[in-house]
């Protein structure tokens, strides 16, 4: 074991403090990652705040880690010292069930282990990016891009494989329509990515506020979802509509825009209970369906993909210092698109 | 214009009683059938009472409709007199747009014809098989299965078809596991199909009262879904439910019975909005869709497997004057598993 500086929560109502944690020693299969960035994603404040329901604290939030490898074990092959390498929302799984066997690790039957929050084999709770070094097996590190930078290409580690994962499962290419709802951290990685596999992207957007910053990323369209006419409109228009966000919608409303056999998919997880009519799916064969991130070797393809297409986040580069006002600044939706932990402030 | 005889109901609250009807001459492209049997399908009471919106009366109900060509039209290349044809749900689509171009005519862009209920172009009202006789364009109409009765034949046309649909879409075969929510009219179709198609069925029913028809249909497993040990033993099972029933149900329930990326596909029309929590679809990326009817290639492809395997409905054949006493038996789920009324009783 070995002491790395973090930041923490020490309950659900406390603001992140500076603190310490523990670091298992470096195993066999395992690689040491010095953290250069990690980012901050709405649901580190949901679990910290135990939105999702109670948390284990001390919680040292962050999912999105990219930095450096600086020691691997004798049995490791695929990373070296010198090597950037990523974690995403994972760092174990069972291995042996079927979604494991498909690389789908994040539908382990067992219950996959989480980067942060989860309890390991030993008993201890698993500590997230926001901390300066991190013990992972190479199984669940990634190949980072090299033509993005490394900041920039951190937020793929979530935002990104969750849009892209339903992106690529449901058919976004050539000659499809996509709808990216809501323009946040998840929508502006969807927007870039459907964009980049090819389909025709519209943003549906509360309001044209961030019409612009759409277009230049690759939307084709924009429309305002608080005018009731974008749903006449749009009526029975796209194949494929992705929901980023994360409160109750108007299902029936959604669902109407999607083509025949189209699917919305959410990404975005309300809490609470959602209505829909039945007849909204039946009478265009439509699907109503939900993703999470995605599994290891869909993620690598992810950041493959991006790395070819020079396709990073938009990020706001902040020290450890700033982490509490991010998150309040998340919350009032005052952030384009990613905050990102310049980790070098915990040192 | 010629007069037929049919049945009708004149308002939502009164009985059918013997009527007469017109039907159109025979133009190019249309052929004559005589119906011989009309399937009573458990949306024809929907229709006649209402309950989907209201209807024009008189209301001809009808959209299983098995017989002999008598006649055809000039133009008509694939039909002869003398050969079995059957009618489903729809007698007209546009043609035009781009489900119709790809064989889904059910799910018209314009709004097809229905069979019985839709205004046709010329302002009359279509008026399906409870009648001896119709006139159809041989552009919908099907080629029956010479390998089974034709009145155990006669319920493939909606009940076979809206649950086959389903089945090959959501790649029902070896190597699957179904399920099938209700052992009703669409139900015995399902677990029939299923079996044909190479999968694992297993029927979830109210109670195990129906059990040994389920197996000898070819379901695998049997359970009760009043036992709540049903939802705990059956957790990530299926990767494909198909649920036949019309009344509102516990969504989350049986999307816990999924395996990952599983979907749960209802062909039943509740007519009251359902709840969901979206996280059931999230953490194993299930799919929640609806499913209508089917379009007429595979419509035809259906009955040709049903040839194949020889496989009809269960019915009891009644004549036409027990058809409000079905109507209340079906309401009562007094029937195993649909009632055909032999039309030869209405001349």
């Amino acid at each position: 074991m070995f002491t790395v500086n973090a930041y923490a929560a020490t309950s659900a109502t406390e603001p992140l403090t500076p603190t310490t944690i523990e670091r298992r020693e470096v195993g066999p299969h395992d690689i040491l990652i010095e953290i250069r960035y990690a980012g901050i994603c709405h649901s580190d404040i949901h679990h910290v705040r135990g939105d999702w329901g109670d948390a284990h604290y001390p919680v040292v939030p962050g999912h999105e880690i990219a930095g450096v490898v600086t020691e691997v074990g004798p049995e490791v092959t695929r990373f070296a010292p010198g090597d950037k390498a990523g974690i995403g929302c994972l760092v174990g799984s069972c291995g042996a069930c079927a979604p494991c066997r498909a690389g789908r690790e994040q539908y382990c039957a067992v219950g996959g282990t989480l980067t942060y929050g989860s309890l390991e084999a030993d008993g201890r709770l698993t500590h997230g990016g926001y901390s300066t070094h991190i013990v992972v097996t190479e199984d669940f590190a990634l190949k980072m891009p090299e033509s993005v930078d490394l900041a920039a290409a951190t937020p793929l580690l979530c935002a990104g494989i969750t849009t892209y994962s339903p992106l690529r499962r449901f058919g976004a290419g050539p000659g499809t329509k996509v709808a990216v709802v809501g323009l946040g951290g998840l929508g502006h990685m969807a927007v870039q990515l459907a964009h980049a596999l090819g389909a025709e992207v519209t943003v549906l957007s509360q309001s044209l506020k961030k019409r612009d910053d759409g277009l230049r990323l690759g939307a084709d369209h924009y429309y305002a979802t608080s005018d009731p006419e974008t749903f006449e409109q749009l009526a029975g228009t796209f194949d494929l509509i992705i929901n980023t966000v994360s409160a109750r919608l108007d299902l029936d409303a959604y669902l109407s825009l999607l083509t025949v056999e189209g699917a919305l998919v959410n990404v975005g997880a309300p809490a609470e209970p959602m209505s829909l009519n039945v007849f909204s799916l039946l009478t265009s064969g439509r699907t109503f369906a939900g993703s999470m991130i995605g599994g290891l070797p869909e993620t690598q393809e992810m950041l493959d993909f991006c790395d070819v297409q020079r396709i990073g986040s938009e990020i706001e580069l902040i020290p450890a210092q700033k982490i509490n006002d991010a998150y309040e600044r998340i919350l009032a939706s005052d952030v384009r698109y990613r905050f990102v932990i310049d980790v070098s402030t915990m040192a």
